[in-house]
C-alpha cells in the first residue's frame, strides 16, 4: 500500500508514528512543509524537516515535541554572550551538528531533498521523508510594526517562536512559493498513492504551504487514492501549536467544520474525500465523508487508532473518479458524497 | 611604551601573559600566524587567533593550552555520527560559537582583523589582536603519499593534528602567501614599534608563516625599536609542539644557535638584535646579542620574569639605525654589536 502524508512538524511527526504503526508493511512518503525553514547564525534550519526525521528516528525529545533528547544549549549561550542576534532561537547543540551537515551540503550545491536522505540515512525514519520543495520558500508574517503601527513583514520562526504567535497577523506571505516546484518524487508520490492523509498539522502555515507549492495541489487532486483530512482543531480549540492565530487570518472559522470547509471536498474543486473530526464535534462539508473519531494522540495506540481510522476512510470510501475518467462512468459518484 | 609581538599559538599566548604582566602599562600589539587557519564543517577556524584571544581574555584550557576551559564535544560527537569528515579535529562546543560568529561575519564581507576586533569585544584579550593578513594563506605541508610514495600536499592542520606531524615532510608551502598584504595596523605598528618581539613560537610554520607575508619583514627590518627574539628551543628540544619536525625540514638545526642564526642578525640582512636562549645553552649568532636566561615558562613568575628578560634586552641595547638615516650617523653601530 502507498501512502502519502502531507504534514508539519510536531503534529505530523506523532501522527506519522501512527501511521506506520497501523500499516506496518506500507510504503510512506511524506511530504513535509518547509515554510518554516530559516538561515540563523549562517546554518538552514529546517525545523519540520528535522522533527519528522527525529520523531520517527527516535532522536526526539518527547517532552518538548521538538529537538534532540539530551540536549544542551552551549553553542547557544555562547552565542549570546558574543551577543550573536538572534538569541530567541532554540537552538541545542546535538540539534545543530545536523543544520551543519545540512549546510555544508547545500553550500556544496546538493538539492534540500538529497540532503534529506542523506541525513534520513543516519536516522532511518522508516518513511521516504521529502521536502515540499527543493527551492527555498519562506513563510513571512505581516505585522503592524510595534511603534510605527505601518504593516511591516517578520520571518516565520520571528512571530513564532519569538512573540509566541502574540503580535496580530494580517497576512501570510509564502516567499518564494511562484518559483517553487514540488520535490522530486512528490508527484510521483502523489500520483501513485493509494492514500493521501492530511496530517492534522497547521492548515495555514504547514499543509497550507505545501499545497500552496505549484503543482502539489494539482497532483493531490489527480490521485487515485483517497484524500483523508484529520483535524487540528477538537472543540474549536486546536490541540497544540497556535493555528487559532492562524485560522481567522485567512478568514477561516477555528473548527473542524471550518477547517473541513476550508480544505473543501475534492468533487467541488477542493482536496477532501474524507475528513476525521473528534468525536462529539459537529462539521458539515458537503460532498465529504465526515468521519467522527477519537481524534487525541495521548498515546501510542490512541495514536495508531487515529491513522488507521484515517487508513480505513481512505479505503472504505467510494474511489474517487480517476482524472481521465472525469467525464463520468460507473464510478463517478464523487459528486454525491 | 609600544611593543609588538609576533606569535602563533600555545607558546607566544603564554609570552604575551608574561609581557603583559611585565609591562602593564605598555601598548601591545600582537601580529598572529594564521597560516594554520582552517576550514571545518563549513566554519572557518583560526586556531593561533583564539589561542591568543582565549588565553588573554581567561578563557583558555589550562591544561590543554588551546580550547575552551570547560568544554565539551557534543556537537563533534553528533558530526562524527553523521559521517561527517574530518573527525580527527579537536571541534568543542564553547569553541563553536566562536567560529560560527567569525564564519557569518566573513561571509558577510567583514575582513579577519574586523572580526578579531569584534570576538575580542568579548574577551577583552589587553592587547590589540592582529592576523598577520586579511587574505586567505594556508599553510600546506609536502609529504609522501603512503600508498603511491607520489609527494601530495596536505593542510598543515592534516599534517599537525590528524598525523601528530610523523609524516615526513619535504616542505611547507604557505597558499596564498604572494597575495597577501599585512592586515592593517601591522606595518604601523612594526614601523612605531619600542620593541618587537618574537614569541618562542615555531620559527617555521607560526614566525615563519608571519614573515612570510610580503612586507612584513621589511617593516620588521626598518623599525625604529630592537628586535628580540626567544628561543624556542631548549637544550636542543622544543619545549612544547613540534618545531623539531619542521626545522630540518628547511635546513635549520633544531638548537637555539639555529634557530637564531635561522632568524639572522638585522644588522647582516636578518631579523635580530637580541636573541635569548636558555641559560646554559651555547650560542653564537654572529652580530646578535645574545643573552642566556631561564626561558621555561612553568609558572606566571618566570614567564613575567622571561617577557622582562626580553623587554631589557630591547631597549638596554644599542638602538638600530633607523633606515632613513641609514647612511651613517652617530647611532650607526649595529654592525659592531
Amino acid at each position: 500500500m502507498q501512502i502519502v502524508v502531507l504534514a508539519g512538524g510536531v503534529g505530523g511527526a506523532r501522527f506519522l508514528r501512527g501511521v506506520l504503526a497501523a500499516a506496518p508493511g506500507a510504503d510512506v512518503t511524506v511530504v513535509v512543509n518547509t515554510g518554516d525553514d530559516v538561515t540563523m547564525h549562517g546554518l538552514r534550519i529546517c525545523p519540520d524537516l528535522d522533527t519528522v526525521m527525529y520523531t520517527l528516528g527516535n532522536g526526539i525529545d518527547e517532552e518538548r515535541g521538538w529537538g534532540r533528547r539530551g540536549e544542551s544549549w552551549t553553542v547557544k549561550n555562547e552565542l549570546a554572550a558574543y551577543g550573536a542576534e538572534p538569541t530567541w532561537f532554540g537552538l541545542g547543540d546535538r540539534d545543530l551538528a545536523t543544520h551543519l551537515v545540512r549546510t555544508r551540503m547545500l553550500d556544496a550545491g546538493y538539492p534540500l531533498s538529497e540532503v534529506t536522505a542523506a541525513l534520513s540515512t543516519r536516522w532511518q525514519p522508516g518513511v521516504r521523508l521529502l521536502p515540499m520543495s527543493d527551492q527555498r520558500v519562506e513563510t513571512h508574517v505581516v505585522v503592524a510594526d510595534p511603534e510605527t503601527g505601518r504593516p511591516q513583514a517578520i520571518h516565520f520562526q520571528e512571530w513564532w517562536v519569538r512573540h509566541r504567535a502574540s503580535l496580530e497577523a494580517s497576512a501570510f506571505v509564502q516567499v518564494g512559493v511562484d518559483r517553487a516546484r514540488p520535490a522530486p518524487g512528490v508527484v510521483e508520490a502523489l500520483t501513485g498513492a493509494d492514500a493521501v492523509l492530511l496530517a492534522p498539522s497547521n492548515p495555514v502555515v504547514s499543509i497550507g504551504t505545501v499545497l500552496g507549492v505549484p503543482g502539489i495541489r494539482e497532483a493531490l487532486r489527480g490521485t487515485a487514492g483517497r484524500v483523508v483530512g484529520v483535524s487540528p482543531i477538537v472543540g474549536g480549540e486546536v490541540v497544540r501549536g497556535m493555528a487559532d492565530r492562524c485560522l481567522p487570518v485567512v478568514g477561516v472559522e477555528v473548527s473542524a467544520e471550518g477547517v473541513g470547509r476550508h480544505y473543501g471536498a475534492r468533487s467541488d474543486g477542493g482536496l477532501l474525500d474524507a475528513w476525521l473530526v473528534q468525536t462529539g464535534d459537529g462539521a458539515s462539508v458537503p460532498g465529504v465523508d465526515v468521519r467522527p473519531v477519537p481524534l487525541l494522540m495521548s498515546s501510542p495506540e490512541t495514536t495508531e487508532a487515529l491513522a488507521r481510522a484515517a487508513l480505513d476512510a481512505a479505503v472504505e470510501g467510494p474511489r474517487p473518479p480517476h482524472p481521465s475518467h472525469a467525464q463520468g462512468g460507473p464510478r463517478d459518484g464523487a459528486g454525491g458524497r
